[in-house]
């Protein structure tokens, strides 16, 4: 099996690093397709599953690959102990399948690491204070990495991934895309949260909060990653640090809205209320009390959206609702951008160049996003890239 | 998958059972397989995989389909709440594998149950004192069962097997066999360690020990299956309850054993540290001062037991050591026999008749077992079966 290959060189990596003179904590995930699995049985099983039972049958994965990490451990001549949720103390609210972590016990991991144990702890799972396991969502064992280093105040968070770090974006959009040495937690929270999926949001902000460096690293090499740490000086000098996309994302327009007070909340209530998450939203100066409010939603909450809309279009006196699933949104992020006028501007000029219209706009402090039809995503990407001096080597553009 | 299915039917059965208004605590093993294949899975990372760990991992098999359960009663519209072994409170002792249960705490099952919830429980498992994870080892789902039924002071615990209930022989051996409507824990207990495999002994000890009334019966009717009770005044009418059977035995003799104190200690001393347990032991009358000393091993263990016993026969002033794998235990029960003289006498002229010979014989209150050569043991199961009695009907004989 390629996992339990996998699990041996986690094993390895971790006695490394243990030689070394540290006392390590490892968290690990499921095997690849494992959370997967578990909840195609679940969905077998019955249609909906109760998020209570769903939690104590997803959590198994992590059981699995974090008793196997400590046996390969101890295999390999080195003492090692894991732990699961409830036996650590990783205790959460009482929102199943995407708890958050109150607090973290530390008085047993610090036990096992006086005995000189490596300690091996599942991601993705706690307790809440009745007992019941939770699992944190998505991604949730990263979050688990970084909620545990800052409890145990450790130096380091290194997470390990299929990739060797950070880039300006990604490399199979723009060849010419860089490894970053350092990135500030706000430009990695701004990347995470417009498509880049080397980590979690959750464990960003978790880091942030607990100032704990976070060091991106591949799994399958030994080079330096990326760091993701506190904004420094030397971080402004750089404009634009990458350029992130998303296509995951519709588009949503209801049209010629009486524009009252309270509009706007009437037609997203049904939206919350459905669990549905809005992202970017625009609304248009009123012409004559009539408005048009624009937004997107991801794209597998596009057809309840619309159905929901449909619905309320009429109470409110709209004219019509409109959709656009081909559409990507592209950002430009930096911490640089702060200080420096003339940002957004380039970067509506260099889109422009290229005859790619801009559908909707939205900044913040570190970014500015443009909604682009889906098509240009690859081109819009790469001129931005090359427009903001990200490339690789000068000399290869 | 079938095991989906085998998940619903129980549900079907619980749910059937709590509208009658019984309050119930349902303990479920792992699905078909599960547990064998996370042996592997662990055998497959390394040789010898440390058991802590071991038990962290096959106990992920009840959790899986304990939380299964729960789903699929919530979704058939009854409330449920499914508790792994650290949630309820099993406390057992720390030999990982086969751990023993200490105390069952009955706070969280007897909140659940007020709340008019069916409650599901992960068998097999147990924590520590100190929040480890241990496992009852094979069969340690009905010894749970058991222990929940005792410590929740419960009218009855019904074990859900495979067969309809208890016979008196195999009826793939011995077509006229009969299922039994009550048999005595003892009885039980010889069955369940000659070889009949429906009952895991601890199971049956903890019933006696405790007084809780056994109902084994099938997963696929609705029909009543044998009751395992305290023995009564009827049951000793009954010379003879059943008759079992054990080809997983193996004869070992050490031969002309110069016969001093001490001498048995020696030659069980290696096994008992090689954790091989023997189970009948024979020792013949002294002549001149020299004996022989035959016992029987199970099967997997017959090559390493005479591998250890080469080894200290020259030590011990032994002659040689004979084995043989090619043998069988036959045994009739019955509390009953106690108060009768003949059975065992019974039982040797039915299997003379036959022409059967009998290499080791074995007593106890209330069997008698004999060891002959394997290939005898159907035509044996089956004479002495009619030989007592124990014939479906009378006019099929």
């Amino acid at each position: 099996m390629g996992d339990i290959e996998k699990i041996r060189d986690v094993a390895r990596k971790v006695i490394d690093t243990h030689k070394q003179g540290n006392r390590m904590v490892v968290v690990i995930s499921a095997m690849a397709g494992q959370t997967d699995g578990l909840i195609t049985l679940a969905n077998e099983m019955v249609d909906d599953p109760d998020p209570r039972e769903l939690d104590v049958l997803v959590s198994t994965g992590e059981q699995v690959s974090v008793s196997l990490l400590a046996m390969a451990i101890k295999a390999m001549g080195y003492d090692a102990c894991s732990l699961l949720g409830f036996q650590v103390g990783i205790l959460t609210d009482e929102f199943y399948g995407k708890a958050r972590i109150h607090e973290i016990k530390t008085r047993r991991i610090f036990e096992e690491l006086e005995k000189g144990r490596i300690v091996t702890v599942a991601g993705f799972q706690g307790m809440d204070d009745k007992d019941n396991i939770t699992t944190l969502g998505r991604g949730g064992s990263d979050t688990t990495a970084v909620a545990l280093a800052a409890a145990l105040n450790a130096d380091v968070c290194e997470i390990y991934t299929d990739v060797d770090g950070i880039y300006t974006t990604d490399p199979r959009v723009c060849p010419g895309a860089r490894k970053m040495d350092n990135i500030s937690y706000e430009e990695m929270l701004e990347m995470a949260s417009l498509g880049t999926k080397v980590l979690e949001i959750r464990s960003v902000e978790f880091a942030k909060k607990f100032k704990v460096p976070l060091h991106v690293r591949s799994t399958f090499t030994n080079e330096r990653g990326t760091m993701v740490i506190a904004e420094s000086k030397d971080m402004e000098k750089v404009l634009v640090s990458g350029v992130a996309f998303n296509k995951n994302e519709a588009r949503i327009t209801v049209s010629k809205v009486p524009d009252r007070p309270g509009i706007a909340s009437l037609i997203f209530r049904p939206l919350v209320d459905a669990g549905i998450v809005v992202d970017m939203i625009v609304q248009n100066t009123s012409e004559e009390g009539i408005t048009d409010l624009t937004f997107t939603v991801t794209k597998p909450d596009f057809y309840e959206a619309m159905k929901l809309l449909s619905e309320v279009a009429e109470d409110i006196g709209a004219q019509k609702v409109l959709g656009d699933e081909n559409i990507a949104k592209v950002s430009i992020v930096g911490v640089g951008m702060r200080t420096h006028a003339g940002v957004a501007q380039k970067m509506f000029e260099t889109l422009a160049n290229e005859s790619i219209n801009i559908m909707m706009i939205s900044t913040s402090e570190i970014k500015v996003s443009c909604v682009i039809e889906e098509k240009y995503t690859e081109l819009a990407v790469r001129v931005l890239h090359e427009a903001f001096g990200l490339e690789k080597e000068k000399d290869s553009q």
